[in-house]
């Protein structure tokens, strides 16, 4: 199943409440420029005058600009450098098909110096021709998985997740489910990306990820979610939503550690992992009218709105995430932060 | 100004409305299976092994799913006879950012054998980079122009089109600076179509045409348009709307003659007109719950609400589509029924 963000312009659009994502942005954009200025292969691409980008998980911006911008700032920069005329874009967004790419198309920068296309579909399989692609980016989207493990929702099996909704602290036998629907999608992901991407080509990954040998539980995205998860458990206790409903839901999302990513990209083997490294994320703010949790609170909203009204019905979703906004106030997390994203950058190699 | 179809899959929806339209797919579908195994130079192709499609302001389906099958299907065969192993595609659906493209990506054939693209944007312009399409078809667009011819509404040129809505029984000036406008919207489509489309690929024109030597008032759709306005006159006449308000409008549309479309490929010089004919468009007809005026005028409705609404304002549109229904069932116009299409093969040649 698909969720895509909260579309439209409005108040708690994915548009309006992802500068926590673009953060992740600015904080790799100098990895990204050096990536390119050290790992693209451009000797390869020279058959061609057309350099294509793609953004997986794009959702509808203004993110997503600001990231395709820099990509290809830098590739223009290392064909110069090169002596090379610089090559034509096409810049491919990529989101599911229920994402609003009408807004999407309609908020294109109009000063763009690139052809823009919208590609709907799962990043998990194979949605671009065989090596048609220079350069893969995928920013706050690797971690969603391609459905919920089944046997945490299934009562009879020893990774029954009861009482929660997410892995981080549960019994290890739901941590193995999760990890393992997240290597199966890595595979899948890997084995699409190695058929589009040319020989030299680069990935690059950005994701909220969690250092190897720390605790799940530790990791910033998980303690929010944790949260998250307390809120709903409140309105169990209340009477608004029943134990059950809580029960049977789980989000779909897993943070890896880099060894589960290195792990992944050897069992593929068509890429080399060029560059892999943790990048402290800022610590969110609020501003002047807004407190740090309201934003928080409207960030997650814009991306987990969609999952929580199918399973739950739209009309828990403002007391909800009110709820989650004075959690986060009177929340300790922020004091002794420590977010970090993962940063990868693979490359496409030749295999026999 | 772009004014895409109704979107949606609502009453008033193109995808609901546009069976007019996918008649002359069909009544297409030969000549483009030929214009394939006849026209298309594969040879040239070798070198990427992704053929790729677009469909020129494509609206929502589904009558672009269809067109973009036939095209696949024939290029298959073509490939199958020539003992090539048969090509990926890519396919590019194209439309201005205002269509809806979120309709058009949830409703793409879930068994289709090639990957799936929206482009936003005008086909008068560049929207793809240089020599990247192989197979263009433009079907039931190309009569559209980028904008009402400005003469038209300049109360001080002799070609000021008082009281009318078009082109088709206004004095000779006014069907000039349609001509005018016409030939220079032409001039950038296959300009930009010279760019992006390879050496041997096509162009596959499919648009309502006027016979050479045949008065522009003769033909269907100007007919259809002289009711369509007439309907705005008597608005006019109750009162509803301002005379002012009608004489301001003018309808963005002009139907070539082969003459006109010979001469604009002469002037840009890139492609070979391979193939040029009319070709008869079957009778409208109604069914037996819906009289044939109710069909026309809904599919009228779902092609030019956007430019009504914007220029009279939503509260007309019942109204005058109702009248426009009650003209239809009342006129001859298709008792002596003589609609033909033009299809138009191009092939981009090589140039010096």
């Amino acid at each position: 199943m698909a969720y895509p963000m909260n579309g439209g312009n409005g108040q708690y659009s994915y548009s309006n409440n992802s500068s926590f994502q673009r953060g992740a942005i600015h904080a790799t954009k100098e990895l990204i420029n050096e990536a390119i200025a050290e790992n693209l292969d451009i000797k390869n691409f020279s058959s061609s005058n057309t350099f294509r980008v793609t953004d997986l998980g794009c959702s509808v911006g203004p993110n997503t600009f600001v990231a395709v911008q820099n990509i290809i700032d830098a590739v223009n920069l290392k064909y110069q450098s090169q002596g090379h005329r610089t090559p034509e874009f096409q810049v491919f967004f990529n989101d599911h098909a229920l994402n609003d790419f009408n807004t999407l198309f309609t908020s294109l920068p109009p000063d763009r110096l690139y052809y823009a296309a919208g590609v709907p579909g799962s990043f998990h399989s194979r949605i671009f021709p065989s090596a048609s692609l220079h350069f893969v980016i995928i920013s706050y989207a690797l971690h969603c998985l391609s459905r919920v493990p089944k046997e945490v929702l299934d009562k009879t099996s020893p990774a029954y997740n009861k009482g929660r909704i997410h892995y981080s602290n549960s019994s290890d036998k739901v941590v193995e489910a999760y990890a393992a629907q997240y290597a199966k999608d890595m595979e899948c992901f890997l084995n699409a990306r190695a058929q589009e991407v040319v020989c030299g080509g680069l990935v690059a990954i950005i994701v909220p990820g969690c250092p190897n040998g720390i605790p799940h539980s530790q990791i910033f995205v998980n303690m929010w979610y944790e949260l998250f998860g307390s809120c709903l458990l409140d309105m169990v206790q209340k009477g608004i939503i029943s134990e059950e409903k809580v029960d049977s839901f789980n989000l779909p999302t897993y943070f890896a550690s880099p060894q589960e990513v290195e792990a992944a990209v050897e069992r593929n083997g068509c890429f080399h992992i060029e560059r892999m490294e943790m990048v402290p994320q800022e610590r969110p703010s609020g501003n002047s009218s807004t407190s740090r949790g309201r934003v928080m609170s409207s960030q997650i909203r814009a991306g987990v709105s969609g999952i929580i009204k199918e399973h739950f019905g739209e009309e828990i979703i403002d007391e909800l995430f009110d709820a989650l906004h004075k959690k986060f106030d009177e929340s300790s997390l922020f004091e002794s932060w420590n977010g970090t994203n993962m940063f990868v950058l693979l490359k496409r190699i030749a295999t026999i």
